[in-house]
């Protein structure tokens, strides 16, 4: 399934919703019309665990093709959020994971050469988070050197805590894609948070595809284009950690909780590594995509003080 | 005001107290017997803001040492939690702001002797937070290197976006204790967070004490002992960056919301720039202390997994 957080007009509330063609598909209301009951929000749905997803496949099965009036849009008429509009805590980042990437990172940033042998765990703050189409904040005040990469992420389904590598993808409830803005002028001590966490930094969606439907997320071609010039093409098979050494890592020390999220790390092809170097300006649009799971489109905007 | 987060029972749910001479007041249930309505929880009361406090000065002063059956139990018959028991994002630590702090770092760790020219910023996630008195855990398949840090945090009441050095101080609701316990052997490529953010890495509390009583944050003695021996004293006189100049430089780019937590950075002391180097051990109680603020006292258990 393809579940989505949307608003069906720009004064309504945020709904959980679930994409069936070029239409979403209001989930609480669909429940409801059939006498049942199920959440109206994302974190409701993933606290609701296996029974939840169940309960939601078993209704689309009941219901079929007839739809009752009112409960589904066309995809065209809302306004899609982040899947999670305001995740419960920081999103747990992961960087140098690709190997290209470590490469091209060692060139022009001061990290090491050589492959990290464990994963290299940061976070992004919820107040980060931005959704489809929104734009993406160039503070000129602030970074002269704004950076692009394109993400598979994985969602937290059930509390993970000392996972085994085996057993770590069944708390996966589904993927979803993400642009790690990085400023790389603002890296602190070798600290990322604060070049990679400010307003507007981690563009999220546009939807979550459950995991039943991506039987293998290291298969998974994705990429990343500025003004539509290709930047980033690369194969999630190339992570260094896959998802399940992700979550065993993490959980050995940190609980994983529902709706955690895990933005993979980024392949080659980042502004930083570029010879000249290139960054994101006010004006330019970009697009990421991960095959299978979706595609985000982000402008980018000046949001200089105007005292600057 | 000195306030807490406390259980009345085992059982009990968390309410939000007022610490009075040895006795915790329950602000909801205080407000309910005079007619009126207050928040059950800190984060209620700080997103209520300075009408709030204000509401809660005015019904303590009305009721004066009056106060009815049922709404104050004696401090040594409650288990105080951590005041904000599950914070709604990371917390922000800010590493290398006492001088000498950042000296002994550069002997042993691997961070720069120079100063540092801005804040640097790391994170904590919400499950490391543990309350007064609840054991840090101690994984020996994890850590070989488990060091304490006593620190001053400050906690936001209103949102901060783009403030100044001059208005910053008006955005904080009050002040507690963290130790950032950190394994020194669990840095990943210069990042923090896993190393620092291990569940019940956070010993916060035990009291938020409201900003109004803390007229100069910046001239607080801070200490910290293990078994009773005194490892660090300082005086937040030393901080590098200020807590006025940590929230206007984090909200240049990150915007602050009302319940985040910013850990200030500790002095020297610290076992890692120690000779002999000197971790904390299963059977370890570790006191520290912010004069005018309050204690923390937590015993170090093992929680080696038992196929290590």
């Amino acid at each position: 399934m393809k579940l989505v957080t949307y608003r069906n007009g720009v004064e309504a509330a945020a709904r959980l919703g679930l994409c069936q063609g070029d239409q979403v598909i209001d989930v609480a209301a669909l429940a409801a019309s059939q006498g049942q009951s199920l959440p109206d929000t994302m974190l409701g749905l993933i606290d609701a665990g296996q029974a939840g997803l169940n309960a939601l496949r078993a209704l689309m099965t009941s219901v079929g093709e007839a739809l009752p009036a009112g409960t589904a849009t066309a995809l065209a008429n809302v306004t899609l959020l982040a899947p999670i509009p305001r995740p419960r805590k920081n999103i747990f980042g992961i960087g140098l994971n690709y190997t290209e990437h470590v490469a091209e990172s060692a060139k022009t940033l001061d990290t090491n050469p050589d492959l990290p042998r464990e994963p290299v765990v940061f976070s992004k703050p919820p107040t980060s988070v931005i959704g489809p189409n929104e734009p993406i904040l160039h503070d000129s005040s602030m970074t002269k050197q704004l950076d692009w990469e394109v993400e598979l992420t994985a969602i937290i389904g059930t509390r993970a805590k000392r996972v085994s590598r085996a057993e770590a993808l069944s708390h996966v409830f589904g993927y979803s894609v993400m642009i790690d803005v990085s400023a790389r002028d603002n890296r602190r001590a070798g600290q990322w948070i604060f070049s990679k966490g400010m307003d507007s930094y981690a563009p999220f969606g546009p939807c979550i595809v459950t995991a039943d439907e991506i039987p293998d997320p290291h298969a998974l071609d994705l990429w990343l284009t500025v003004n539509g010039v290709e930047k980033q093409r690369s194969n999630t098979a190339k992570m260094l950690f896959k998802v399940d050494e992700l979550i065993a890592d993490i959980s050995r020390g940190i609980t994983l909780e529902p709706g955690d999220i895990i933005a993979t790390g980024t392949p080659a092809g980042v502004g930083a590594g570029r010879d000249p170097q290139e960054w994101m300006w006010p004006g330019d649009v970009i697009v990421a995509c991960v095959e299978g799971v979706g595609t985000l489109r982000h402008p980018v905007v000046d949001s200089t003080p105007s005292e600057s």
